[in-house]
């Protein structure tokens, strides 16, 4: 059987590195053929895998340098018809791709905003005259570059192979460990939903205008012995000051502690989901691009 | 004396009328006359005021909708130079502008990327087809109208009347009780530093590869009774998976159980960063909107 994998497209983002990346591990591993599928933002991409157009979705879900994103929590809230079936973190090197020959002569720079960000110490001392401009993607600042010598993009070298882009400049990212993890998505009512793993993730909220609520299911992680190994806070968008939490737990929920932490949990929370377990697998992304490479003259327009 | 206040600009941002609104405070209760300054990004507005150019710096902090400002927080942390002096709290209407008459002729929608999240669901079920385009203020956003009826913008009716673009929607918000909450920042060695008030903010990171080692401040909080009405994780850049935590108390660091539970904490933090005890205000958007009205000849360029 084919899996198909929506991603944020279009080709030659670090989502659709990270998808190959993975579906060399499901071909090596499970013998399976892969077929990604682009799509124009992480929420409609998620929306496929709800709906059952794609057997999985992978999506970025937190940066080392600048935190998680926000989308991909906040549509996970949203849907809660998704389960994660793996965790992947790949190494995040950006390039400057430009046309220009010196970095005295460019005027913007277009990127993604965690991309931007991820390079801000570098842009600011090297090219403080530049405008920092916004894109969707950080394949979609590649399009602002054709023919034109006085702007630059900050993405992949991958991508800058993928669509013959010269790279002015290698590895600009301030944090040379600088890496991302994305999570695959897969639908709830899946007959894999109970695969065991090494890490459980949930999101709770708590009862209104109880002070000191967030002690208590953090003090049921604590007797456990249950490691809890990422808390993200998100608004319930009700009002100010009332908020999700995520948090990812180094368990297994189906382990005798897990069910029994889990069963602690529905005491001391307002509403509480279980997103599921799963393992986390390390992605390595010139394999990877060297993978994209095989198959370019048919995956580019 | 004259206070300096810095601000993301241009002229018609959100955190201006938030500025505006702040002054008014001021003006009234203290008798002080109120300079505006505009800066291009956050960190550089709160720099001016870390290097004494201005007095203080308003920047926005949280959002009912979209959550945490990461540049906010980060930067606050980076510098560590700058204490809270007032968090103000205002309520964000967003209108649609445009030289349109009809949405079907929109092929585009400019904004802030906050202020698109925030009107999401509004622009899918009514612009399905617009592309949505990120720009760095919502007041850059409105450069995009000029004479284009196939585009808008996403601002405040009161930067449509400061610039006098046309309100094709009013109101179109995902959730009415939208507000914004931002900090009023000021210098780190002002004699100012010992106002008492009502809520104190802290930022810490914990001992690295110490299991439960986030229960323990948390404990802290608990067992002096101070409610925590706010905690944000971000990375510490160092490796993924380690974090600081931004939290909010309702206490006054300065009273006996503040002084106890600070002094706590330093057992069980790698380090900890106070910064500041401070008063909520809250602001009219209207009456700020009508303060500027009557200087605007002044303010436009």
């Amino acid at each position: 059987m084919t899996v198909t994998i929506a991603y944020l497209g279009p080709e030659g983002t670090y989502t659709q590195l990270a998808a190959l990346a993975y579906s060399l591990n499901l071909e090596q591993h499970g013998g399976r053929s892969v077929n990604l599928l682009a799509f124009p933002s992480i929420p409609k991409a998620m929306q496929a895998t709800a709906e059952g157009v794609t057997t999985l979705t992978i999506v970025p879900v937190e940066n080392s340098t600048e935190g998680g994103v926000t989308t991909t929590l906040d549509t996970l809230w949203q849907l809660q018809q998704l389960k994660i079936h793996h965790a992947v973190v790949m190494p995040i090197r950006h390039g400057l791709l430009s046309q220009a020959t010196d970095l005295s002569t460019i005027e913007a720079v277009f990127s993604h905003p965690q991309a931007l960000s991820q390079c801000q110490r570098w842009l600011e001392h090297n090219l403080p005259q530049a405008n920092l401009i916004a894109t969707r993607s950080t394949t979609e600042a590649l399009d602002h570059l054709a023919d034109n010598s006085t702007v630059a993009a900050i993405s992949s070298e991958w991508a800058a192979q993928l669509y013959n882009l010269p790279i002015l400049v290698h590895n600009i990212n301030d944090h040379s460990d600088n890496c991302t993890k994305f999570w695959v998505l897969k639908g709830d009512n899946r007959e894999t939903n109970l695969v065991s793993g090494q890490y459980t993730s949930l999101a709770f909220s708590l009862p209104v205008n109880s002070p000191g609520a967030l002690l208590k299911p953090l003090d049921v992680f604590a007797r456990s012995g249950i490691n809890l190994s990422r808390i993200e806070s998100r608004p319930t968008k009700r009002s100010l000051g009332e908020y999700l939490f995520f948090v990812d737990l180094e368990t297994d929920a189906h382990s005798q502690i897990g069910q029994q932490a889990l069963n602690e949990l529905l005491n001391c929370t307002e509403s509480l989901v279980n997103f599921g377990t799963y393992d986390l697998i390390t992605a390595d992304p010139s394999l990877a691009a060297a993978k994209a490479k095989t198959q370019s003259t048919q995956a580019l327009p």
